[in-house]
């Protein structure tokens, strides 16, 4: 994990940035479903058998959730992690218990043309069980920002 | 809103599904910002003037996990909505007191060839708030089953 906060110059393609681990424990599962995913694949043991998750599986928001909180303590982006949005695909699902990390690789650093103070990365981020199982695998566009200091030099986008 | 379970035989390019309301308040965004995504600008009014987002926004992952909530209260997919993955874009920031409302509308469906029992269907689901802005974007394949009944007659996929 790094500390010191990064800007669009400081960034390059094949970087990688490796998070913490959050355990998703069942309480976590419920609670999360409860609120926004209210599914039985997603709240009841023996709901869920009988589906085609085969047993209780946290909501793949729920997993899109926890991938966050685990890229904003480890990417520290200068400006914080603003997303433009991207693509999002769960290969398995996220199960009680599952301990996840996430490793995040930058595919493309683009800086704005019509904006000298800023640009756009693009980051694979790969959320990975402690079985190292893929559960989440999220390609995002970000917005980064160049160090302030550089900005008023008239630096081209 | 329907209430009758939908299964794939039951889905067709074009059909609409509206969903009921929710609104998002300032403890809900600062909540969910400090379980998932605590960055300045989704917990701190005076923090997030200062910011790209011009004031206090919700996290993308919260305007994604509200978007289920509603999806789920009004798409009866029989067996569930089960995503795969998508594609995920927030044109406009969440604030506090937006009222959403998601329209989702079918833009494919297509049986699966080796499961006889399944198809996939791909659904595009627009998030507005009450002043009409899309603040998300969610295009996505989700797994719906046929009728049980239908199954053990051999129908091709």
């Amino acid at each position: 994990m790094q500390s010191e906060p990064v800007y669009l110059e400081d960034l390059s393609v094949g970087d990688v940035f490796t998070s913490g681990t959050h355990e998703i424990d069942e309480p976590q599962i419920k609670a999360f479903a409860l609120a926004f995913d209210p599914q039985p694949f997603h709240l009841d043991h023996a709901a869920a058998a009988g589906t085609l998750f085969g047993g209780l599986a946290a909501s793949g928001w729920h997993t899109a959730a926890v991938t966050m909180r685990l890229l904003v303590a480890s990417i520290p982006v200068g400006n914080g992690i603003i997303g433009a949005g991207g693509e999002i695909s769960w290969p398995k699902p996220t199960r009680p218990g599952d301990v996840l990390r996430v490793t995040t690789t930058v595919l493309d650093v683009v800086p704005s043309r019509s904006r000298p103070d800023r640009g756009m990365a693009t980051m694979r981020s790969e959320t990975r069980n402690q079985r190292d199982d893929v559960v989440q695998i999220f390609t995002s566009k970000i917005v980064v920002f160049r160090r302030q200091a550089d900005v008023p030099g008239g630096i081209q986008g």
